[in-house]
């Protein structure tokens, strides 16, 4: 059975030797590697698929023991994760993780979905899933991310995706959700940020629109960038046709960049990313 | 032969019809035609190449009277343009345009070179052009640029391509040329302008770097946008390193808009251009 | 409220004139045209998207007395097609077009679903369409092919979409429906032609993979091209791998070339297409 | 400094581990490892970027004691590559390494270039390098191979680069550079192998061109590829205008296989390769 060893640490020497060396002891064969050194930063970012049966808990301390003390350290068998989608009023993004889910093709269970309208609704169900409609309408922010909050609650995710979830989100709601919560962004970050991304494009005539998946932090569109995709778009568009055109570029992004996530090859390192293939 | 009818002016009912019926009195076959109507400024764009033997002066005369006043009306063989290369010490792009210049492949005459620095003489020359050193130290801007002009007007280019020269130009200069002088910008326009690209691009973690070529207009960075293309990167590249990948991507776009704009398939409509295929 | 003016015909001199001057005449006004000869074959193709109220009837009689006796000559508001889906036991391409269908987004009506399997039904049926489940497994071809004829006649469909529809179909079956019915193949055509291209794919170490979409005529694959994607790959992906990712690039590939096909973007000349933007 | 470690043999568990332990043992610090393991094959590739004073010649030796004897193990400083390059008549593959290699943008020296034709001596003197024009016209094949090993010969290249050279070279010639003789293909491979590809490509109406960088071997066209690339054509370019479209794309393709193959990236696996970013 194959299991994944996940390490994130400051970097020093040796540490690549000490991690093999605990799972050679146990007998891993060690058969996928990346290994990755950021040396601005001094950060060491170690991902491993290793096969063999071994026992989980003493290969764990023993990494502890042999690592700095604030080392991240991670096994895994990368088993479907557990996760809650949000969406407002587009379809496109739901409908694709929907499938996928669907037809076991996410590596995630979608235990609900979340929503400040209800025109997603009937979508939802078609797949047997539940829908929670909470309106943000007439309530302060507060207390509609409080509403949300305590859905999610319910449902532990490991991760929430905001598939085209239009509402800017306080940064304490983010701070519940630290590198756990995906947004799919409108744009080939950093440009066109904001509000219209596509009248923008429009606008200023670019020849290509595209769209980022990121991990949300405290501030907007700001945090660490997970998967960028483009195509190519020319002047007989309007911005409409744009937008549409858009859509698929956002959707094949966001599905692209949670296999990323959820198969364990993303580490956030500061305001980046380090994906290993 | 093959010549093309280019055709700028505002939108009015009949318009294709009556170029048609002069080209059709006249003999000659269209083709391969572009048309597009911009709705929202109501702008009328027609590109066609016809083959056939005409009188041109009369072609253009009857296009004159069947077309509003103010349009913008040419014919013309294609033939090679008139060019003035200027560069900075990068010499990624000036030797991508000498060498396709050598090998008849850019449809274009060079007649020779400007460049602020000694550097890329010796490259110049390999290729028996005549190099302008006008050195930028020193002296002041509105001096720097007289120069520049004084010998650009020797030469009486149809285009002035700015191959990495890394000098803003001030809009008197540009004035001179409008329309007719193209950048290549070391960005995927609108993200990251200004300096240092290559580092902000690495800050921010993106996953593609691009290059775009634009014509100039008296808003730096601001004008037209001909060409973009796009490289992916990822979290393994450097600083430097994604600056060296991204000459690659600069030069091949600037050698593709310069194809585009010296074979007439580029129309500016404001800020934005009109490409025909 | 726009329609389309689309013609096919020999070529010969005046074909535009002659066909902008019936449009003019009937006040039409011409806002995106695209016009292309194949001076090879000597085939003249007319695209043009008119605004104007009008009476068709009379704009078709005034271009058929204008134009080749055998020109191919159509005047459509380019409502949504009529078509029905094929597919055989992969969801994906079906699932992508029954959910862009459920949103309106396909310019097409999906009359029904047939399948030579039944695991597709539960989705079809999701989406509130009928499912015809047609084996063919201890049946002649013949007979087989005959039942799916006959559900097709049924519906009267525009086009048929081989949404992964894995059997193959002969040339009495196709000539139902000559130019009408598109396929997905599972490869960049004309590489790796035959079944398991995704383990050829593996074995030849390529690195990108794509997908072809198709008219399918009497000669398997062979066809003329709509739309052609690719992706990369790399080594560290198995042959199931490849496999998965291109899924993601098949159903794109086929929802962008329905979209050309149902905004009646494409002709077919010969072996090959034309598409106008 | 940074050295590079690149190790290939027959998989067997504890392989990273012995490593890392030789190097740890020896003061390196390891700041990018890619390893992986082919599961089919059994083979075990690992290339590791150390930095660190240290006797290269003790850690070979220690290295060969550790792994299996059919073990390939190399420490290098990738330090520029020796070639030479082989061009017939078309220039844009040439020029295009040529200009880098003056510019000293391709970690290699380019010893000199061989060629069956004279026209390609002028541009070769321009960069003032040796220009050996070998005719093949009226000679036995064998006569002129044996001419062409005489001149490498006294080069000792690491690596013969065909830079568009369009001879079929004997298996023979190839066996004397295994594995260190790269070719641009003027097809994406498998497609349209043999002559005139893009005659091919047009007949056959593809909607994209691509160039494919390999490693010859002594099947035509069959061995390894590094490096593959695709750009989108229309039905609106010619045979010769796909072919001039094609050029950019082998240039560039060939250009960047060989930076991944001088930088040490590049292993070959059987009929294939595996590329560590």
């Amino acid at each position: 059975m194959t299991h994944l060893v996940l390490i994130h640490c400051p970097n020093q020497p040796g540490l690549i030797y000490k991690v093999t060396g605990v799972l050679f002891r146990h007998g891993l064969d060690m058969v996928r590697t990346g290994e990755f050194v950021d040396r601005l930063a001094n950060q060491f970012f170690m991902r491993s698929e290793v096969i063999g049966e071994f026992d989980a808990a003493a290969v764990l301390q023993e990494l502890r023991q042999a690592l700095p003390p604030t080392a991240s350290i991670r096994i895994t068998n990368n088993e479907p994760k557990n996760i809650v989608l949000m969406a407002t009023k587009e379809h496109h993004c739901l409908s694709e993780l929907l499938v996928r889910h669907e037809f076991g093709e996410l590596n995630a269970r979608v235990l609900g979905v979340i929503s400040n309208h209800e025109v997603l609704g009937d979508l939802t169900r078609k797949f047997n899933l539940p829908f929670h409609y909470l309106p943000h309408a007439g309530r302060p922010r507060e207390q509609h991310e409080a509403e949300v909050l305590a859905v999610l609650a319910q449902y532990q995710p490991d991760f929430v995706v905001l598939a085209k979830y239009m509402r800017i989100l306080s940064p304490e709601f983010v701070a519940h959700y630290t590198n756990r919560l995906v947004n799919i962004h409108h744009s080939f970050l950093p440009a066109f940020v904001g509000a219209s991304p596509y009248a923008q494009a429009f606008e200023r005539g670019v020849k290509f629109i595209g769209a980022s998946a990121h991990f949300v932090n405290e501030q907007l569109d700001q945090g660490p960038i997970i998967f960028q995709s483009v195509m190519p778009i020319d002047h007989t568009q309007s911005a409409a046709e744009m937008a549409q055109a858009g859509r698929d570029v956002e959707k094949i992004t966001l599905a692209r960049s949670l296999k990323l996530v959820f198969d364990e090859q993303v580490f956030v390192n500061g305001n980046k990313t380090v994906i290993f293939d």
